[in-house]
């Protein structure tokens, strides 16, 4: 498949406009459409909140009846089926568009392709997979939702340069400085739920909300609490939208404990491991049920560690200070004791930036 | 003072010129210099190694009789005593140069501003301070021995982004790639010395040599060892030019030891500090009187953490591979337990590189 350097430009564009839904989208993909005709951009639109129009919708109501003959740029193969809107396939038709340039077909292998066939059905022209990479960038959560029924697991640590988190008496404020904790908030406003452990709460009380970004929705608070031992009046709990997830037996303290925290709103999942504690695979499974596409956790290095034992961490989001803070102080994740350096787990370093004098390292899992 | 954009050109070019010796001039320091005549360049030069002429002394036999009435750009103040060589002032005077620029004085304050006063009351033009600041990060180590009898002392520490720099068996080899090794060997070749632990001896039996990089020298190796407990075997002495401090007193095995150390060329210090240690800051006074500018730094959280303590540290080089190694592993720095973290050590991060997959984060300590 040959592309112009016009095709590259446009879909550029249509990326530009999916972008718009990074924050409000969810648990609906990010997408953009952009129309061209003749050169010109007549349309565009972004898909900005679920239940209301898709991209293409948008797109095509900017345009107006020129859109016959146009050529339409979309992030993601447009849908093919009856959801909370009609389908857009079908609208593009009625459009009497020319022609479809896709980035990315529809993830969830049961659908994906349908929306094409439909398209090209009808006479339209259809080529897919300009940009790809681009797009599926743009919804790492989605893809994994729909392709392995998994969120996508973003774990971020705020570190000095010799990899401490804390200073051995628990003293971790602040590492590192105000613009890089705004940033944090950024890839918050972004996650459908926070994940932290019971002893973050203990120790730290965060609330774990979006506060330093302009945000009209909060993520679901997610706390991995074995024990049951989150006091009511954890900070976490108190906007709602809050999950628990512990692995005690049933008495009746913990009955009257749970009644207390669905009084509160608070939702409660009993999921053992059999070894008494929670089972992070079974959560993070439960949580793409709840349509949650990406997680992010700011826990300490115990829930750390455990979450990369599971190997379902997609990334870390590393933010380093420039200070040291000695031997004593608290590392970045407890992993088991290796003995060939072959063991350890391999990263690949994807974004190296600055914020005042810290260092942000992004990073895969190899 | 005002300068123009072509006094900045030329002192650029005269700065690159001295950056030429960085791996052959010390103990001296690094000077550049080049001749301008009606806008043209017309001569150049740099001081490449002790006892060869200096930078103007170069310049001025490039340029010829052309030198009469031309500036003259120097990144150092130009000498005026007799040492090895004849004073530079005195060849520029001789020369009929009409203007000098110089980047920074000397910065040993018994001599500062002789050279200078000695242009001006020849009738040369003298201006000083044209991009000190560059000039004077060539020379870290010199200025520092001129004005605080101390060298430069540059820690090195390859860790993974946990910050651990061995697994807990001790294995180490490799953690960061051989891009980021080769950069080592570039630091070490303009060092004067190479300054280790007896730990890092004992454990990893390093030669501290420059390899990777093509150099007609060996820096001077420093093994910091109290309890003289180094096998006449290891291989940081197998080529001569080392120096070992220790801090034992005097014992017949011991001067038995010494005899044979230095049959082998191997100098020896005692520098005990009281507690049964080697006086770390006498220890690098030492190396200065040695007429060494720059120490390099290789050794273990030990050692590491000594020096931090000693406040000698000007900068660490920190290299970081995307692996994590898990908290048993050993860590960067042993320094005391903080308890606020304003005692946590702040640095300035001043520069971020990649090598291959790896980071190297450059800082000073603040």
């Amino acid at each position: 498949m040959q592309w112009t350097t016009q095709d590259f430009e446009w879909m550029t564009q249509a990326l530009r406009q999916a972008g718009r839904g990074l924050y409000t989208t969810s648990p609906n993909p990010h997408v953009g459409c952009v129309i061209v005709k003749n050169g010109q951009l007549i349309g565009e639109g972004a898909h900005l909140r679920a239940g209301e129009p898709h991209a293409e919708v948008h797109a095509l109501r900017h345009a107006g009846i020129n859109a016959k003959g146009a050529t339409a740029y979309v992030t993601l193969e447009p849908c093919s089926h009856y959801g909370r809107t009609p389908p857009c396939a079908h609208a593009l038709v009625e459009a009497g568009v020319g022609r479809v340039v896709i980035a990315m077909q529809d993830p969830n292998p049961q659908v994906a392709g349908k929306g094409i066939a439909y398209l090209q059905a009808h006479g339209i022209a259809v080529s897919a997979g300009l940009l790809e990479a681009q797009a599926l960038a743009l919804n790492p959560g989605f893809v994994l939702r729909m392709t392995q029924q998994r969120p996508y697991v973003r774990v971020k640590v705020a570190a000095s340069l010799d990899g401490k988190t804390a200073l051995a008496n628990g003293v971790s404020q602040w590492i590192t400085s105000p613009a890089a904790r705004r940033d944090v908030h950024h890839w918050r406003a972004r996650s459908c739920a926070m994940l932290t452990g019971i002893g973050t709460v203990l120790h730290d009380d965060p609330s774990l909300t979006v506060r330093e970004v302009e945000s009209h929705r909060q993520p679901l608070r997610v706390i991995v609490d074995s024990q049951l031992r989150i006091p009511l009046t954890a900070k976490v709990l108190q906007q709602g939208h809050a999950l628990i997830a512990y692995a005690t037996a049933s008495t009746n303290a913990l009955e009257d404990k749970l009644a207390r925290l669905h009084t509160m709103g608070v939702q409660t999942l009993a999921l053992p491991n059999g070894a008494g504690q929670v089972d992070l695979s079974a959560l993070l499974q439960k949580l793409a049920e709840k349509q949650i596409n990406e997680v992010m956790v700011e826990a300490g290095a115990v829930m750390n560690g455990a979450l990369l034992q599971t190997g379902l961490v997609d990334e870390l989001l590393l933010y380093y200070a420039p200070k040291l803070m000695g031997a004593a102080g608290a590392g970045m994740f407890a992993l088991p004791e290796y003995t060939t350096m072959s063991q350890s787990l391999a990263l690949n370093i994807v974004d190296v930036r600055h914020f005042d004098q810290d260092i942000r390292i992004q990073a895969t899992l190899r």
